[in-house]
């Protein structure tokens, strides 16, 4: 351990934060001394993917905050909300490791609290949850087209983390291309004073995109999830050998999971990096593919330059 | 002029700021040194209503910001935006009386920024204004229900001022009884870190609600005004005279408005306070009411308590 690490360790251990008021203060009083707050939302189950995005921070700013919320009103019905992997302790160790500052992990009645006599009571004293966020004609795109409601529910709970930590500067990753997005649009809208950093999707060294989702996959499914990357590859070989041609980039990708009917391709999209939209042409759009290895919902993306 | 006044103008005269990032430093200014912040939203042409908020930031506040921007987005296309009255000079002269720090008076173009190659063209480089706030449950509801989409539009203007302005506390008057519930609600449900302060109504010698479109009126009209309040008051004297039917109780508001065919009722409700649902019962619960006078809107409420 280099020394300097080992004084900060010692002198300002990681704080584990539980409450709304604590989380903001803790943010307040490393502003109140002319120091930038990086926030870094996750859902746990954090993999070198979130490390790097706390690196980024780490770099960037005084104070690195890191939130461990998994968001209930972004899952549908019928998703894996109460299944998504939770390694709390695991999460903090690694996080450690990062000299992290601050880690918001608030229960999920902190941020949505219950309302007394809510349930099954039309006429609560006090009224329900009720404020939501939609980012209109990006929300019902990519993943929101498969997954409805799932972007208001994120860009809601951002907003939420936004208010409570009260960042400077906060960092998303790449492989939800969408998401990124849909939070860049928000804060342009609605003048939030953060700036967004995203940053490149890091992959295992066989080329499969990290997700805490992979945690789901037997070794069969492991293996057969290599074939997201490998589509976009093909793509992206296909247009650098000079085919420009949207549609037969788009069959290209998803001709690519015809032959392993194992693996359910979701969408294979070339989209706007931008707006999501149908692109002008190939290059500088992005290819994005959502599929389903077994019943593990997996993404990728990349974008096509010359 | 009392002295410390006196002093006061000279050391820090009001400042008018059209830029989001000016007014958001100026803002920043005063808390780095520890000031709390008041904000008060208007949208312009005020009146003693409006003055009563900034009396009341005066009081509890060390800066106080007025912003004056009449929102294109949270009028319907057959309302008034552009024949809304704009006296901006007279404001101004208003707030320097009041001591007021800083006048937000943003242009439209600043606030929604129009968008290189939107108008008419389905993929402009730069996307068009796309994310608004929905509370949910509220918006359809008095006002609401007359005004689609008004409330969407309220909300995220007052959003969009408070990630600009980052006020402490705001103040908003209980006139407006639905757009100050469903502030309080979204700063609840979104975390903003922001006290909301709602107060009296300002009324004329006579009973009339102050109300900026109240300029609309002929003499005559402004006669007929006069019914609004009048109809409130018969049913809080028949509450008091022990009618607690709510049915009843709102069958004599309207009925005030059917000798008066000239004046021609929206709605005449009264509803729970909290969650403008029907109320359990008339105590404590909230009469509103809204009317045309020849072509102009009015509104008026209050509180029925024992």
């Amino acid at each position: 351990m280099e020394a300097g690490r080992f004084v900060r360790l010692i002198l300002t251990p990681m704080r584990v934060l539980e409450k709304i008021g604590e989380m903001r203060e803790a943010s307040r009083a490393c502003r109140r001394n002319g120091g930038r707050v990086g926030l870094v939302p996750t859902m746990g189950a954090l993999h070198e993917g979130h490390l790097s995005l706390v690196r980024a921070a780490r770099a960037k700013c005084d104070t690195v905050a890191v939130s461990i919320f998994v968001n209930p009103t972004q899952f549908g019905p019928r998703e894996d909300f109460s299944q998504y992997p939770r390694t709390f302790d695991r999460d903090c160790e690694l996080l450690r490791g990062e000299n992290v500052d601050l880690v918001f992990a608030p229960a999920v009645q902190e941020i949505y609290p219950a309302q007394p006599g809510s349930a099954g009571q039309q006429r609560a004293a006090v009224p329900a949850y009720s404020t939501w966020i939609e980012v209109a004609a990006l929300t019902d795109r990519l993943d929101g087209k498969s997954r409805p409601g799932h972007f208001r529910g994120v860009a809601t709970v951002v907003a939420k983390l936004f208010h409570i930590v009260e960042p400077d500067v906060a960092f998303f990753g790449q492989k939800d291309a969408a998401q990124l997005l849909i939070i860049r649009r928000m804060v342009r809208d609605l003048n939030f004073p953060i700036e967004v950093v995203g940053c490149p999707i890091v992959r295992e060294p066989d080329g499969l995109a990290m997700s805490s989702r992979n945690a789901y996959l037997s070794s069969e499914e492991r293996k057969l999830a290599l074939l997201l990357n490998r589509s976009l590859r093909e793509v992206e070989q296909a247009f650098r050998a000079g085919e420009h041609r949207i549609d037969a980039l788009i069959r290209i990708g998803s001709d690519a999971f015809s032959l392993q009917p194992a693996v359910r391709l979701d969408y294979f999209e070339i989209v706007n990096p931008e707006t999501l939209e149908p692109p002008a042409q190939a290059e500088r759009s992005l290819v994005a593919v959502a599929a389903y290895v077994g019943t593990t919902r997996l993404i990728d993306n990349l974008l096509l330059e010359k």
